[in-house]
Parts: C-alpha cells; sequence; structure tokens
C-alpha cells in the first residue's frame, strides 16, 4: 500500500503545503497561498524602516489554505486518499518569535493587542532590534565569548533575544503580557497537535541552536545570569522557554482531533518537530557527508552537514554550527550571501533601469565570453556580507572598468562576483575540514540559468548537480514527515533512508572547465586580496598589481 | 583706428578661423572646417589599431576654407576691413609631426608617397610608438634622468620621438626620405610665412619643449650621442630639426605674398610662433599667476604659469613643466586628465545605454542631492591617470554601491570622482609651491553643466570662474598674433597687456559652499587612500574603513 506525508513550507510571504508519495517523492498536490495581511503577509511601520512583522492568524490561516486543496488535488492520482497520509513535517522562516500567553495563545488574536504590531510575529527581517543585537555581541564577549563562538562572532538583529529585548524597550506592555516566545517553526507543530502548555512544547534545535545560542555544551539556552544581564525579566523567561530541544526526526505531537477535521487528515498522525526552511530545503535537496546545498534566490543559502561523532571545531565567521539542525547525527553548518539573485535584479532595475526580460538579453550577450575577458572584478557586497565576514556594512565594489565597458560585462561581473564570494565561504569551511565534492544547488536561477550554473562550476572547481524538486523545502518537511511515522506506518527509520528514496537530480550536471578554472583561479586570488582588505582589519598592502593584472589577463583571455 | 587679428586653431577634426578686434577680444568672424580626409580627418589602419594620422594637405587646404569666410562674415561689421588685419596666431593640436623634405614639403604630397600613411601627419593620439616610448623611457632612466624628470617620469607614445623612431622600425623608407620632421604647430607658420628652408623656422617651445624633451638647462633637444642609443641615424637628424626654438610672442615669418592674395590678407604681417591648442586655449581663457585654466572636454587638459625668475622644482608625475610655454617669462604648467566627458559619456551609452539627453535628466535627479548621500566613491580611469600617475594601465572603480544605489547617483558619482582626481592634480602642484587661488574652466560642460561646476568649486575649494570665450584656443592665438603684432602697429607690447584687453569672464562665479567643502573634504580623503593603494606602488595599508567611513558619512548627509 503506498503511503504519503505533508510538507508544510511557510516561507516570507506565502505558505505551500505539498502531498508527496513517500515511496518516490513524487509530489501528487500542491496549494500556495499568501498571506492576507498588509503587504503579501509583511506589516511594515512608516516611522521605523526596521519593522517586519507578520500576522500568526495569517499563518494559521494558512493552514485551512493549503492543506485542503493540496489534498483535493492529489485525490486525483490514482490510489491516493487522505487516509493514507502517515505524517507532517512543517518547515518556516526565522527566527520569526511570536509572543504568546501561558496558553501558548498569540498575543496578537486578543482584542487587548489588536493592531500592535509588537504582539505579532517579528519576521525574520525585522532589524527594529540592532541597538540590542550589538549590545548582546558586546556583553557575550566580555562575559561568555563562547557562545558567540558558534554563530560567527556576532550576534544578529534578526536574532531571538535581539528581539525580545527590543520588545522589553519598545513596548513593556508587550514584554509583560507574553507568557513565553515561540518560534514560528514551533508555533505550528504546537497548533496542529493542539498543545497548550510549554511543558509539552517540543522545540526545534534549528531554531533554537542558531537564533537562541541554545547548545548542549552550556546547558542549553544561555544561562539566567546571562540573560539577566539583559534584563532580570528576561534572565526569568528562560524558564519559560520551551525546554525540550530536538531534532526535526523527533514528533513534536500529533494532529489533535479539531485540526484533523478540519484539514481533512487522520487524527492522530506524528507531527515532525519544526525547523527552518533552509535546513529542510537542504534535506529535500539530498544533503549528506561531502555535499554543499546551495539554495540560490535573492539571497544565498549554504547548508552542509558534518558528523557530530566528534567534536566539529568552530569555523570563523560561519554564522551557525549546531548539532542536529539539518539531520540529526550530524552538526548541521549554515552560510550563505546576503545578497544574490538581488544584485541581478538591483543591477537590471535601478542601474539599467530595465526590464525583467532585460536578463536574458546580458546572459545573452555575455554567455560565450570567456572568463577574465572584460578586465572587471567586483565584490559581491551591495547586501553586506553574511558569511564569512559577518559584516552587514560593507558595500559593493566594480573596478577594472573602462571607457569599452558595457553593461552585459557588468552583469556577467556580477555573477562571478558572487561566485567568488561562494568559493570563499566554501574554502573557508573546507579549512577545518568539512570536505565537500559536489554542489546540490536549488532555486529558480540554478534552474534556469546554464551560465550561471557554469561559471559557478568553473569557479567552485566542483561539480554542480541540480535538485530535482522545485520545492525542496516542502520536500525536506515532507522527508521529516516520513521519518516521525516510521518504518512500521509505511515511512522511515532514518533520514538517510527518506533522503536516499525521497530526493532526486536533474539530469544536467555543470562540470568545472579546466581553462576557465585556472583563469578563475587568477580571478579569485585578487577578489581574495580585495575581500581581505575591505573586509578584514589589519591586511596591510598595497593593490597597485590588481589593475595590472586584470588587464594582463583580459589580454591573454582575448588572445 | 580699429585693428584686428585672426587666430587659426587646428583641432583633431577641424580648424577653426577666429577673427577678433584687438580692443576688447569682440569676435567678429567665425569659420569652421572639417578636414577631408578619412573620418574627420583621422586616417586609421585597419590591421593596427594604434595608428592615428592625418593629411597635412588638409592642414593647408584649411586655411583656403576658413581664412576667406571667417573675413567675409567679419566685413560684415561695421568699421572692419581685412587692410586692418595686424597679425596671425597659430595654435594646433601635438605632438602630431609631419615628415617632410629639404624644401619642408610634406613627404605625403609627393606621388612616390601617396596613400603611404607613414608619410603623413601622425597625430596626437597615435600610440603605434608605444615600444619604442617605452624603451626611450629606459634609456633615459638609465642615461640621461633629468631628461624625464620635466616630463612626468614617462616618455610618451604620444611624443615626438617615439614616433620618429617607429618610423625607423616601421618605415625606413619614409624615414629615410624625410630631411626632418616639423611639427604640426611649426608647419603651419612655415607654410604661411613661405619659409623652405629649416634655418628661418622658428620652432616652437611649447612643442619642442613638451614633446621633445627640448630644455635651455641641456642645450636644447637630446643630445646626439643620447639619440644615436634611439639609432645613428637619429642622432643625426638632430642637426636637422628647428634650431631656434622661443615662445609664441616671437615672430615666426610674416606673411607670404601668394597666401595674402589667396587668402585676403595684407602682405608681409607677422605670424606668431606657433603652440599647442591647449596652452593658447589658456592664454585665451586668461592665465595668469595664480590662476589655473582647465579646459575641460572628453578629456581635461590643466593650464598654470609660474614665474620663470627662479627656478622652479621638477614636480612628480606632472606631464610636462617648460619655460616660456604658455606665456613668456613663465614656466607653463601642464597636466590634465586622460577621461572626463568621456567617462559620462562611456556612462550613459555603454552602462546605461541612454540617448544624449539621458545626461541631462540624470544630472536633474542629482542635483539637489548632498555631497556624501549616495555613499558612493569612485575612481576616475577608465582612460587611465595622465596626472599624477602617469600610467594608462589603470582602470575605473565605483564602491559604496548598494541594493538602493541608482543609475543617476552613479551619475553623479563619477563628476565627483573627476573633481576628485582635478583636486589630487591641485594638489600636487601647490605641494611645489605654485599656489592657484581662482580656477579658470572652458569648454561645453563648464558653459552648460551648474551642478558639475558647484561640485567642483566645493571639492577644489576655490572660486570657478567661466571662460567669457567659447573659443579660447584661437583667440590665444588671436592674443600673441596682437603680441607680436605689437604696439606701434596697433597690437600691444606684452601678452599681459593683450589678456587685460581681449580676455573676458562670464558672469557666474561658482563658489565653494563650506558645508558641501567639509564632506567633500573627507570623501577626497578616502579617495586620496584608494588614489594611493591602487595607483602607487608600495603604499601599505588596509581599505577596512573605507566602506565604513561612507557609511558614516552618508547617514550624516541625510540627517
Amino acid at each position: 500500500m503506498s503511503h504519503y506525508t505533508i510538507g508544510l513550507d511557510y516561507g516570507s510571504n506565502s505558505v505551500r503545503c505539498l502531498v508527496v508519495d513517500v515511496a518516490n517523492g513524487r509530489e501528487l498536490g500542491v496549494a500556495v497561498w499568501t498571506y492576507a495581511s498588509g503587504d503579501a503577509g509583511v506589516l511594515t511601520d512608516p516611522t521605523n524602516p526596521h519593522v517586519a512583522r507578520q500576522s500568526p492568524m495569517d499563518f494559521v490561516e494558512g493552514l485551512r489554505q493549503t492543506v485542503p486543496p493540496a489534498l483535493a488535488q492529489a485525490a486525483q492520482a490514482t490510489g491516493f486518499s487522505p487516509a493514507k497520509i502517515i505524517g507532517i513535517g512543517v518547515d518556516t522562516t526565522g527566527s520569526t518569535p511570536i509572543p504568546v500567553d501561558a496558553a501558548l495563545q498569540p498575543l496578537a488574536a486578543k482584542p487587548e493587542f489588536a493592531g500592535n504590531l509588537n504582539a505579532y510575529a517579528w519576521m525574520w527581517k525585522d532589524h527594529s532590534g540592532m541597538d540590542e543585537a550589538e549590545r548582546i555581541t558586546a556583553l557575550a564577549k566580555q562575559h561568555r565569548p563562547q557562545y558567540l563562538a558558534k554563530c560567527g562572532g556576532t550576534y544578529s538583529s534578526e536574532w531571538l533575544f535581539s528581539k525580545i529585548w527590543h520588545c522589553y524597550h519598545a513596548d513593556r506592555t508587550v514584554f509583560d503580557a507574553a507568557f513565553t516566545w515561540l518560534e514560528f517553526a514551533d508555533f505550528i507543530p504546537a497548533v496542529l497537535a493542539g498543545i497548550t502548555d510549554i511543558a509539552q512544547v517540543k522545540a526545534g534545535i534549528c531554531p533554537a541552536g542558531h537564533k537562541a545560542m541554545y547548545c548542549a555544551d552550556w546547558g542549553g539556552y544561555p544561562d539566567s545570569e546571562f540573560l539577566s544581564l539583559l534584563a532580570p525579566e528576561i534572565g526569568a523567561l528562560r524558564a519559560r522557554l520551551p525546554q525540550t530541544v530536538t531534532t526535526s526526526d523527533q514528533v513534536a505531537g500529533t494532529l489533535s482531533p479539531a485540526w484533523a477535521a478540519e484539514l481533512g487528515l487522520p487524527v492522530g498522525i506524528p507531527i515532525a518537530v519544526g525547523a527552518f526552511d533552509a535546513h529542510l530545503g537542504a534535506v529535500g535537496a539530498g544533503v549528506g557527508q561531502g555535499s554543499m546545498v546551495k539554495i540560490i534566490g535573492t539571497s544565498t543559502c549554504d547548508c552542509l552537514v558534518a558528523p557530530n561523532t566528534e567534536p566539529l571545531p568552530d569555523i570563523p565567521g560561519v554564522c551557525g554550527i549546531v548539532n542536529g539542525s539539518i539531520l540529526p547525527g550530524y552538526y548541521g553548518i549554515e552560510a550563505g550571501q546576503s545578497a544574490v539573485g538581488d544584485i541581478f535584479n538591483w543591477f537590471v532595475k535601478h542601474v539599467c533601469r530595465g526590464e525583467g526580460k532585460l536578463h536574458g538579453q546580458l546572459r545573452a550577450e555575455v554567455e560565450k565570453d570567456k572568463p577574465g575577458q572584460s578586465g572587471l572584478l567586483a565584490l559581491d557586497w551591495e547586501n553586506g556580507n553574511r558569511t564569512i565576514l559577518t559584516d552587514a556594512r560593507l558595500t559593493g565594489l566594480i573596478l577594472g572598468l573602462t571607457l569599452h565597458t558595457t553593461q552585459a560585462q557588468i552583469y556577467r561581473a556580477l555573477i562571478e562576483a558572487t561566485a567568488f564570494g561562494a568559493r570563499r565561504i566554501l574554502d573557508r569551511i573546507e579549512e577545518y575540514d568539512v570536505k565537500v565534492t559536489k554542489v546540490i544547488n536549488c532555486g529558480g536561477i540554478a534552474e534556469k540559468d546554464p551560465m550561471f550554473m557554469q561559471i559557478y562550476a568553473d569557479v567552485l572547481g566542483r561539480p554542480m548537480v541540480i535538485s530535482g524538486s522545485a520545492q525542496t523545502c516542502a520536500l525536506g518537511s515532507a522527508i521529516m514527515a516520513a521519518v516521525v511515522a516510521g518504518k512500521a506506518a509505511g515511512g522511515y527509520a532514518t533520514c538517510e533512508e527518506a533522503q536516499a528514496a525521497m530526493c532526486s537530480y536533474k539530469d544536467t550536471v555543470y562540470t568545472p572547465i579546466p581553462a576557465n578554472q585556472a583563469v578563475y583561479q587568477e580571478l579569485y586570488g585578487l577578489y581574495c586580496e580585495l575581500h581581505d582588505s575591505f573586509g578584514v582589519r589589519g591586511t596591510s598592502f598595497d593593490h597597485f598589481a590588481v589593475m595590472k593584472q586584470l588587464l594582463d589577463i583580459r589580454r591573454r583571455a582575448v588572445q
């Protein structure tokens, strides 16, 4: 008999429900719903550009809007029936914490907080806690340096305690009314399971480890003495955070009768512990030892795993290393570039003032160019640098411009810059003995832009594989659902087994072209020189040779 | 009785004849003729992109095509008559040497050299002697370092001996047939005066000093022992170069009866010794002690003078310091930027793919922006750096790019970059005690772009004056014509007297705005850091602070 699972993927602007065949990963039904509130689900504050909130009611409504239609679509497939659904997995954005009351109900749903954005979900890209983040970094440096070592040396304004502390400063009423704060990824499983007691919550190690400095090495969350340095009330809050924190192959709860009825699913099927979209996306793309998954979109998220059988050293500048955050039994390593597709979109829209179709035109003009031919070199920092410099106050740079430089050459140089940035991350991770022999790519650019992928293959010097699924996040959730269901129920005993059955790759593989690799190796050397000079304090040398070497490389390229 | 002079201005693509009232500089008649040969007078070689030649016959024909119509136009003014013309001045491009026979007739005019571009005029922008230029620089460094000190340390491929030596290598027949080589600026006065004997030629110190390493300190041209290192035949050529080399307030000869008849001018009026267009343009713009004349076009030429009553030290990186090359009694100092207008044109045409009108649109979008507001900083090296780095192998750089950076902001940053480049030149010259209290600007950009001029005023920290004449080169030639005519004939005894009467300024003066100056001073500091790091070997420091300081400056700008 066939079995199916549901993967729920909560993105920044919409939620997706995927119904998957456990045997082979085939996608039988999918439904997407854009959040109703604000601008595609994002609520902003005209007086503060750093505010980005979301409605937890939208998150709940998303279940009703996507599960039934996805099931209806799946029902057209032979042999499918909702009764054969054996589990649910959930991924969400994050850190997107939600202030809730003692019954785990969002404060935003209460009449007294209607319209108060501080009572809503604090979206991952909310930066209103910038000052608090800096102060947390400084406090940790002084008192608990070990906390920072796992998150690249800087605590971000996007993360849990920056947001909670900012709420403490900005809206004491909301802070005081919040019994606790739940990450979005923990909130949805609790809702589905009908959990109303914090003691019953099984929270994800992925959000806790990557955003809340949770680590078994120091007994979980930062100790309350440290948190009391933020505010005594935050020190006290520690005991009201979810105390059970675990991996996504564990059961967060079982589907409540009420939600089973409302969604048309079997009562009591297991719900996997939640995780972040990128991490389960890596699972859905087939991440494993020796591979790196790159989710390439407006920005890029890189995910790798390393066995947890021996301790993994801290990797400087890599923003997150968390035991079990991607796959149980492995350290999850998360890195990324703050802008990739966003850079090309910016160039086309703001610099060229072009339409979307200009992307294709520009690519066509330079797809046959040889590496180095333009004489250009760029730094991909238009939105700062997330890894390995963890510095939002870095900006983009282009050099090698001449009176003959064309729009399309700059476009290609920007693509190359993102490839060099990707290589710099890979090199740093490999320096710490996490070896990468294959790169698995996900996202629209990976599927649609052969020039981009070939440049990446040539710069990274590894085969570039494309994920078979276009919705790896939801697929990763569905894989976790199959694991929590277990072998006896028709699922799998381990994530590896589930991935082996349910993940696939496209036929096209981009392999490095040695001649291109050689030129890009030279250009990458120059990129690193600029990367360190502009990005690292205390790198002392002139750049006298940079422009000349580019001209030499260009001359050789066009010979 | 009124008196008039003629200023002949030979540019790259056309010649201009101006008829001027000696009393006040009023322009009574003007005629322009585009050279007939090739592409607007420029003859190229499809097999060698560095070749740019011109027809000396075009230069001669230009007299017939412009003097009579300019006189005809002037004749409509009350009181004018060609009989009241008291002198002729000539400026040309350079170094544009012309191989001639013993009677000073261009080889190009001889049937046996018809169509042989090597027998034509070697236009200033001909770079076919690149290799020879490098070898001359190396030889001079080794044997006669003093020769290089006055020309910025590098002998250019654009200059006389590079071209002659390249002809020696590339076309021995032409080299052997050339009795001597005349600079364009010396050729035209000799033609008008009917001079057919090299002993009668009075050559300009401006071409000789700036392009042929001519200097009284070492007895004129480079000694024949040095020139024999190039080739014994070039050593021997030295004696056949013009031996009388002098300033443009001296008479090169008097108008021959034949040319007087042909052009409709009085026989025997004096012809001033020729000089380069930019230098006489500076004279026409009113250059004097304490002022700098900027001729702003596709590139920029900066001219200054310093009294020759005491020796002027060499100024590192300033490409030409020649006693008398602009005004008699003063050292002429020439500097410049290899691209200014060309950078804006490149950006609009190649990066924005816009039409000419886009210049105005982009200016309009950012003219009210505050200095530093964009967070951008650029190096103006899209065509290399002429002064003070004298390095063609430098390229353009833009940094501070973010996902919000606009086309118009980049446009403004490019203007600012050229202003910083201009400031760097000014600072270097002032370090050597040539003080500048006023900048006189010429050219279309100066007349038409108030934003550009205000930025320059704010960056350079001096009042920016605009020349009253739009044709300062021809006016400068007409001024020299009035000086060679002399007071008795209705002209002037000195250049200063003539300038005082004949030069004018527009009413609009751009004065520095202190608040803007302060911000630009900071940005200029960052510009200098990048300038030295990328342009000077051995400048050792990181650039870690550059991007952050730009963000700080931007934040303050928009506060």
